[in-house]
């Protein structure tokens, strides 16, 4: 165990720059902070190192091998850490390179553009709770490694495969794998509960305020709306997609 | 229409005060921030104060009469603001009495301490889309006049009737007018898509980590649970009341 005392160190200047996005996809690391996230991390057999405070207890993990351990003293934990309290545990994670075909599952989530990194993370783990097999992060979702977006999936991006793709480019194969095209839309769409439920589905949400893009509309096999039966004018789309997710799974 | 430019102002002094929960429980008012919200206070007829920047249009509004209308300077609304990118338009709103009786309506939401604003106000949002007609507020539940839940809303407080009530008073009424109670709980509970959907329903969802208070649950007719498919732990609060709302909606 190496112990660091300097905000001055390269490896601190280092892990607070995977804060950033620039970094993150520059190293195809992130970090994950509290004792939560850093077990679910072991268990998923990505991390890297892991970043104790001072007086921190690590939990007993079970294989530590290659994995490199660091104590800090409270400062450094302050200039890495993005909660207001902290449990002063982090690990750095390496990005998995997930070369997963979409088409071989039998229900997908394709997130079409989401912006708000709290949204993604509870889509994210809301998919993992319904069973959906793997999820698709479309062109201009926000970024899965954003410390909000991982703090929001409570570990479920470790739970189930999650690839970046051009949702309009797998369209034509996940249809000719059988997979029906879900998109949700306020117009030329129909109410979820009178669509059947399909035996392989992907469903795709969308933007906050746009909500899924026109072209890939045009290109599903249906759309459906939630119905809105009192005077608000729209749902969260977390709300939505989970009320959807679990519709539609068999 | 005054002008107001000195945050030493005593109205400014009240208005920024207005975003602690002491002040608005002393003054029986809340403040509303943005168009869109100002809008729907508007049209709920709440409103008592409109505030606006510098060079700030206010909409059309139909019915002013009785409404005091204030212009203020950056530096004011800086004072008052609550967000990072202010519109520049606040409403001061009276809070209503609603001396409404929870046991005449057809659907219930009775909510037992959601402790986090954001929860609270996208569950009020879902609620009046799921077309639940009115919301009880147990005690140790958030407050609904925080900036952070009102903005959540979005709106959707002006809605429909939300008072606040001791849950476990209520629900003998409730019992005796016909509505079927339901509670949410992991254990002793049926799978909510096993259950029979109930003419008049009030459903209750739960604190965030402690879910429904175990006495609570001992009193309703049935708990249900919504299962997890995948490996995440739970649902959040605001996931699951929304499947919820929707399912057992008539």
């Amino acid at each position: 165990m190496q112990f660091i005392e300097s905000i001055q160190n390269q490896r601190v200047k280092h892990w607070k720059k995977l804060l950033t996005k620039k970094e993150r996809e520059k190293s195809q690391q992130f970090m994950v902070e509290g004792f939560h996230l850093v077990e679910e991390a072991m268990m998923a057999g990505v991390v890297e190192d892991i970043i104790l405070g001072d007086g921190v207890e690590p939990p007993s993990f079970r294989n530590t091998t290659r994995i490199n351990f660091y104590k800090v003293t409270k400062e450094v934990i302050k200039e890495i850490s993005e909660t207001e309290t902290t449990q002063g545990i982090f690990a750095v994670c390496k990005m998995q390179e997930q070369s997963i075909d979409p088409k071989t599952f039998q229900s997908l989530l394709l997130i079409d553009g989401i912006q708000d990194p709290g949204n993604l993370g509870t889509i994210v783990r809301t998919a993992d709770a319904a069973g959906i097999r793997a999820i698709v992060l479309g062109d201009g979702t926000t970024d899965l490694y954003n410390p909000k977006t991982i703090r929001a999936t409570q570990g479920s991006l470790f739970h189930l495969p999650i690839v970046k793709a051009n949702i309009i480019g797998l369209i034509p194969e996940l249809k000719k794998a059988g997979i029906t095209i879900l998109g949700t839309a306020l117009q030329n769409a129909k109410k979820f509960t009178d669509v059947e439920k399909p035996t392989k589905v992907a469903l795709i949400v969308g933007n906050e305020g746009k909500g899924v893009s026109k072209e890939l509309l045009t290109m599903t096999d249906q759309n459906v709306f939630i119905p809105i039966y009192g005077k608000a004018e729209s749902l969260n789309v977390g709300i939505a997609a989970g009320i959807l997710m679990y519709h539609f799974r068999k």
